[in-house]
């Protein structure tokens, strides 16, 4: 009777929800909720001012996205709450909220309600730079065994850096703290009453490993306060992705509107949950998320040192596998910051005469230039670099413009660089010894860009396959869900029955091939005079702007 | 009775007359008209599409310029074409047109109606980069002397590349031109019925040189059929700025309004007509024009090397004296180009809304911001580097943007990296010999633009008059005119009486220019390491793009 899996998918702009059936991966029905404060990354939602580099979020958009989108994917489906096995969340991470033992935020309290460290930090909120190279700095000094697993040093989305900025700016924020907890895992806390935190957000982004657990010792090297951290603030109990971490309370159900008793699983990554969902369950295959930033993972059997590679966690994705993780930190949002800020009215005012969405109105023109017709090449840092150079000081370049340069142009070759930007990402797993022979694409963007997809086949010069879901994440979520309730007897046979995959592919063309390596050879010129310490000019502006802000206020 | 003349000046997008009293300098009435056609940059009139790097004009523009802005100053100012002693033509440079010996532009004949090669050719036309790294390569074999004075080698802008495009891209063009003639010099020819060149044109960018005359053997040397260049197609007759061409005839009375007999004085680049019009007629005066382009403009009593310099003429502005020339390609062009190209519709809604031209609602918000505070360095290349690198071959370049960028940080950076640029030239000319004791600043920006003008104190760090004039062009060519109607001994006694400068200065403030001169000094990084032969990426890019243009047709 119990035929029927939910995956919630909490990303960065909304949140959604996905009914799948077991038998086939069917998505009866799906329901999507945008966050009502967004990404606060200027203000607060009360108007106090951000220093750079601030992306914060309210945690009662989550609270309100679960009350909103899972009981109307039950009624859409015409499918009683009853029927549901399993539930398994996916989050962006490292998204942590300092909350109380019981998981109030800390930000629910009046005490902390104006105080921006008492939020949640977004994955994306880089303002714990100074932390993160405090931690890879003494790292290195100690020899920490985990820098090798991620690709020598961590960035400031790591939960680590994320909670030493709020113990050395907020000191009363971190004493007030019970819990430090990534967001999905709250969302499973709340649900099951239950604090169990999964292998998936601590290995990726919490520096645990599943043999030698949290680097306590050097954790508290750090800062004697941080002693209290581990086992306490952090619990050191860390469950195997498409595990049952407990079953939804009466409390839980309110906030769901499914039944208690209903299996909820570990969390996983958004970005990791649609490895499931496109039917990744062996080595070899490549998913690279085509989303908001840009996400490579690629199963292994045997462990490789790739520099600046995000990651390698067992078990942290498929049970069984070491999963490697590379990134782009930003990939759509480039496209949506050139939206929001670069095109001309009369661009938007024919758009809209054409009843077009801008993003289509730019690539329909975008689609006419020939290779290299643009003349500009830019580097995809908007958001700093999170591989290969694992650095978030850098920032975007764009160098070709003329007096005759178009705003498609600029945009085609905003789309060009995040090519650029995965190539670069492949070439170093293959030069690492972490064989790719399939790439298999995910994420809004792959699934309904042409011209896109088209781009990235021509620039890596491989086929791609794209996830036949538009919500992988939320689709494998659903899988790990069912798994979680032991609907199957594990995670790689849930895949088998419920994965999709698009029978199109892309195919590289071989003269857009060869011009793209003329583009790309620049790309990997300006990648390392700008990203390998030749000019570091990117930081020294940060730097600066970072100064001239402080100084205004 | 004749106590009046008028200056026309020929501009990029229009043409205006500025009708001036001898006894003060007073402009009595002014009159603008915008070129119909414009400039055309990617099509002909027709419709014929035209390569990279193009840039024309339509000559029955100026004619209607001339027809339509005279007498309207006449009008408006009550005075009789009886009244007017003089009249002078500053135009841009080298605006060159191939014409019949009676001056009629090839383009108006049937035959050449739709032949690109017949129509103006642009100053900021830069298809003959090909002709002039020709030129330059020849040249330094056979130790030309005029490549000192021209700062080692000469841009596409010049007068010989363009006509040997023609020559080579339209040898039948070449061969129907009787005349190869610089715009200014072709109003001249119109309206007196000769065709002496002027100075000014024929030293700054036609390789003439008042002891050595033109290069004829080394012109030769480049293509035997360019051996009835001078002499023939380029009358070797060149006349000094301030003297007295000729006098109006019955035809050219018609195509003006003014009567025959009016006193023409020899024709002037535009930006240099701005000199007389401030006062400047000594040397360690330099004059600074913020207008589309930049240029800056010295004078000197001793020649010396100033390497990237476009130029040192003798008698070419005041008589008398040297006056060294250097630029910067696109000035203004840059702001225009963000505003047509990069301003988001809800800003052009909002300037609406508040009843403000957009450049000015930036401008509000521009000014808003500390210094560095945008993190962002631009080099202001946009139209390539006519001084100090003199390559057409650099492109525009950013570095910096994050996913919080705003368009008036964007349009923020492009102000100051102009003024970066203006920079790099005063240092390069105070390096090499050429003191710089004050700067006075002329054109549409200078006069109006508060912020952008305390940048360039700020940046500089010198103290910066303003012309009074808001046409400083039009109303040195009326103190030009004014000398050759011999209303005053020289053009030094029709300045002193006819210049005039506000009172208001701009004086650099101490902490903005050291902090100008933290960002200065990655603007000087950043300029040596794309222009100097660290990475030619631009100049590779450029070629791909133009290879990709023409495979696309």
């Amino acid at each position: 009777m119990k035929n029927y899996s939910i995956g919630i998918d909490f990303g960065t702009l909304s949140g959604r929800a996905v009914l799948v059936r077991h038998a086939d991966g069917a998505e009866l029905a799906s329901a999507v909720m945008d966050y009502p404060h967004g990404v606060m990354d200027r203000r607060l939602w009360d108007g106090t001012p951000l220093p750079p580099d601030f992306a914060l979020q309210h945690p009662q958009d989550y609270l309100d996205v679960l009350a909103d989108v899972v009981p109307r994917v039950l009624a859409e489906a015409g499918i009683s709450a009853e029927e549901i096995a399993g539930v398994c969340v996916d989050f962006t991470s490292c998204t942590v909220i300092p909350a109380l033992a019981d998981g109030t935020p800390l930000c629910f309290l009046d005490t902390f309600a104006h105080n921006p460290h008492a939020y949640v930090k977004l994955w994306k909120h880089h303002a714990a730079q100074p932390q993160a190279d405090r931690i890879n700095a003494i790292a290195a000094q100690r020899g920490e065994s985990w820098q090798k697993r991620l690709g020598g040093k961590i960035s400031p989305e790591f939960m680590l850096p994320k909670v030493m900025e709020i113990l050395e700016c907020a000191p009363e924020v971190y004493e007030a703290a019970e819990l430090f907890i990534d967001a999905g895992d709250w969302i499973n806390l709340l649900l099951t009453g239950e604090d169990h935190r999964s292998a998936c957000a601590a290995g990726y982004k919490g520096l645990w490993h599943h043999e030698e657990g949290y680097p306590v010792d050097f954790i508290k090297s750090l800062d004697p306060r941080l002693a209290d951290l581990i086992g306490k603030k952090i619990p050191d109990s860390v469950v195997s992705v498409g595990s049952c971490v407990g079953r939804i309370t009466e409390a839980g159900a309110k906030l769901c509107s499914l039944i208690p008793g209903t299996a909820v699983g570990a969390s996983i990554i958004d970005a990791h949950a649609a490895l499931p969902s496109v039917g990744i369950t062996d080595p070899g295959k490549l998913l690279l998320i085509v989303g908001t930033s840009g996400v490579h993972i690629v199963l292994g059997d045997e462990e490789h040192d790739v520099p600046g590679m995000c990651g390698v966690v067992r078990d942290g994705v498929i049970p069984g596998y070491l999963a490697y993780e590379a990134g782009q930190a930003a990939l759509g949002d480039h496209f949506d910051w050139f939206v929001k800020n670069c095109v001309p009215a009369h661009y938007t005012a024919e758009a809209e005469k054409a009843g077009m969405n801008i993003h289509k109105y730019l690539r329909e023109k975008a689609k006419k230039l020939a290779i290299g017709e643009s003349g500009l090449i830019a580097l995809d840092w908007w958001n700093g670099n999170r591989s290969v150079l694992m650095n978030t000081a850098l920032t975007g370049m764009m160098v070709g413009m003329t007096l005759t340069t178009t705003p498609e142009e600029i945009y085609r070759a905003l789309l060009e660089a995040t090519a650029f930007g995965t190539r670069m990402i492949l070439d170093n797993f293959t030069e690492n010894g972490v064989p790719v022979h399939e790439i298999i694409a995910a994420g809004g963007i792959a699934v309904k860009d042409e011209l896109m997809m088209q781009i990235y086949a021509d620039v890596t010069g491989r086929e791609i396959r794209i996830a036949a879901s538009t919500q992988a994440g939320a689709l494998g979520s659903a899988i790990l869900g069912a798994a979680a309730a032991g609907a199957f007897p594990s995670v790689k046979e849930a895949a088998a029955a419920m994965s999709r995959v698009k029978e199109q592919k892309y195919i590289p063309d071989a003269a857009a091939h060869a011009q793209y390596e003329k583009l790309y050879a620049e790309y990997v010129c300006l990648h390392d005079y700008f990203g390998r310490g030749a000019n570091d000019v990117m930081k020294r502006l940060k730097d600066i702007r970072r100064e001239a802000a402080e100084h205004r206020k």
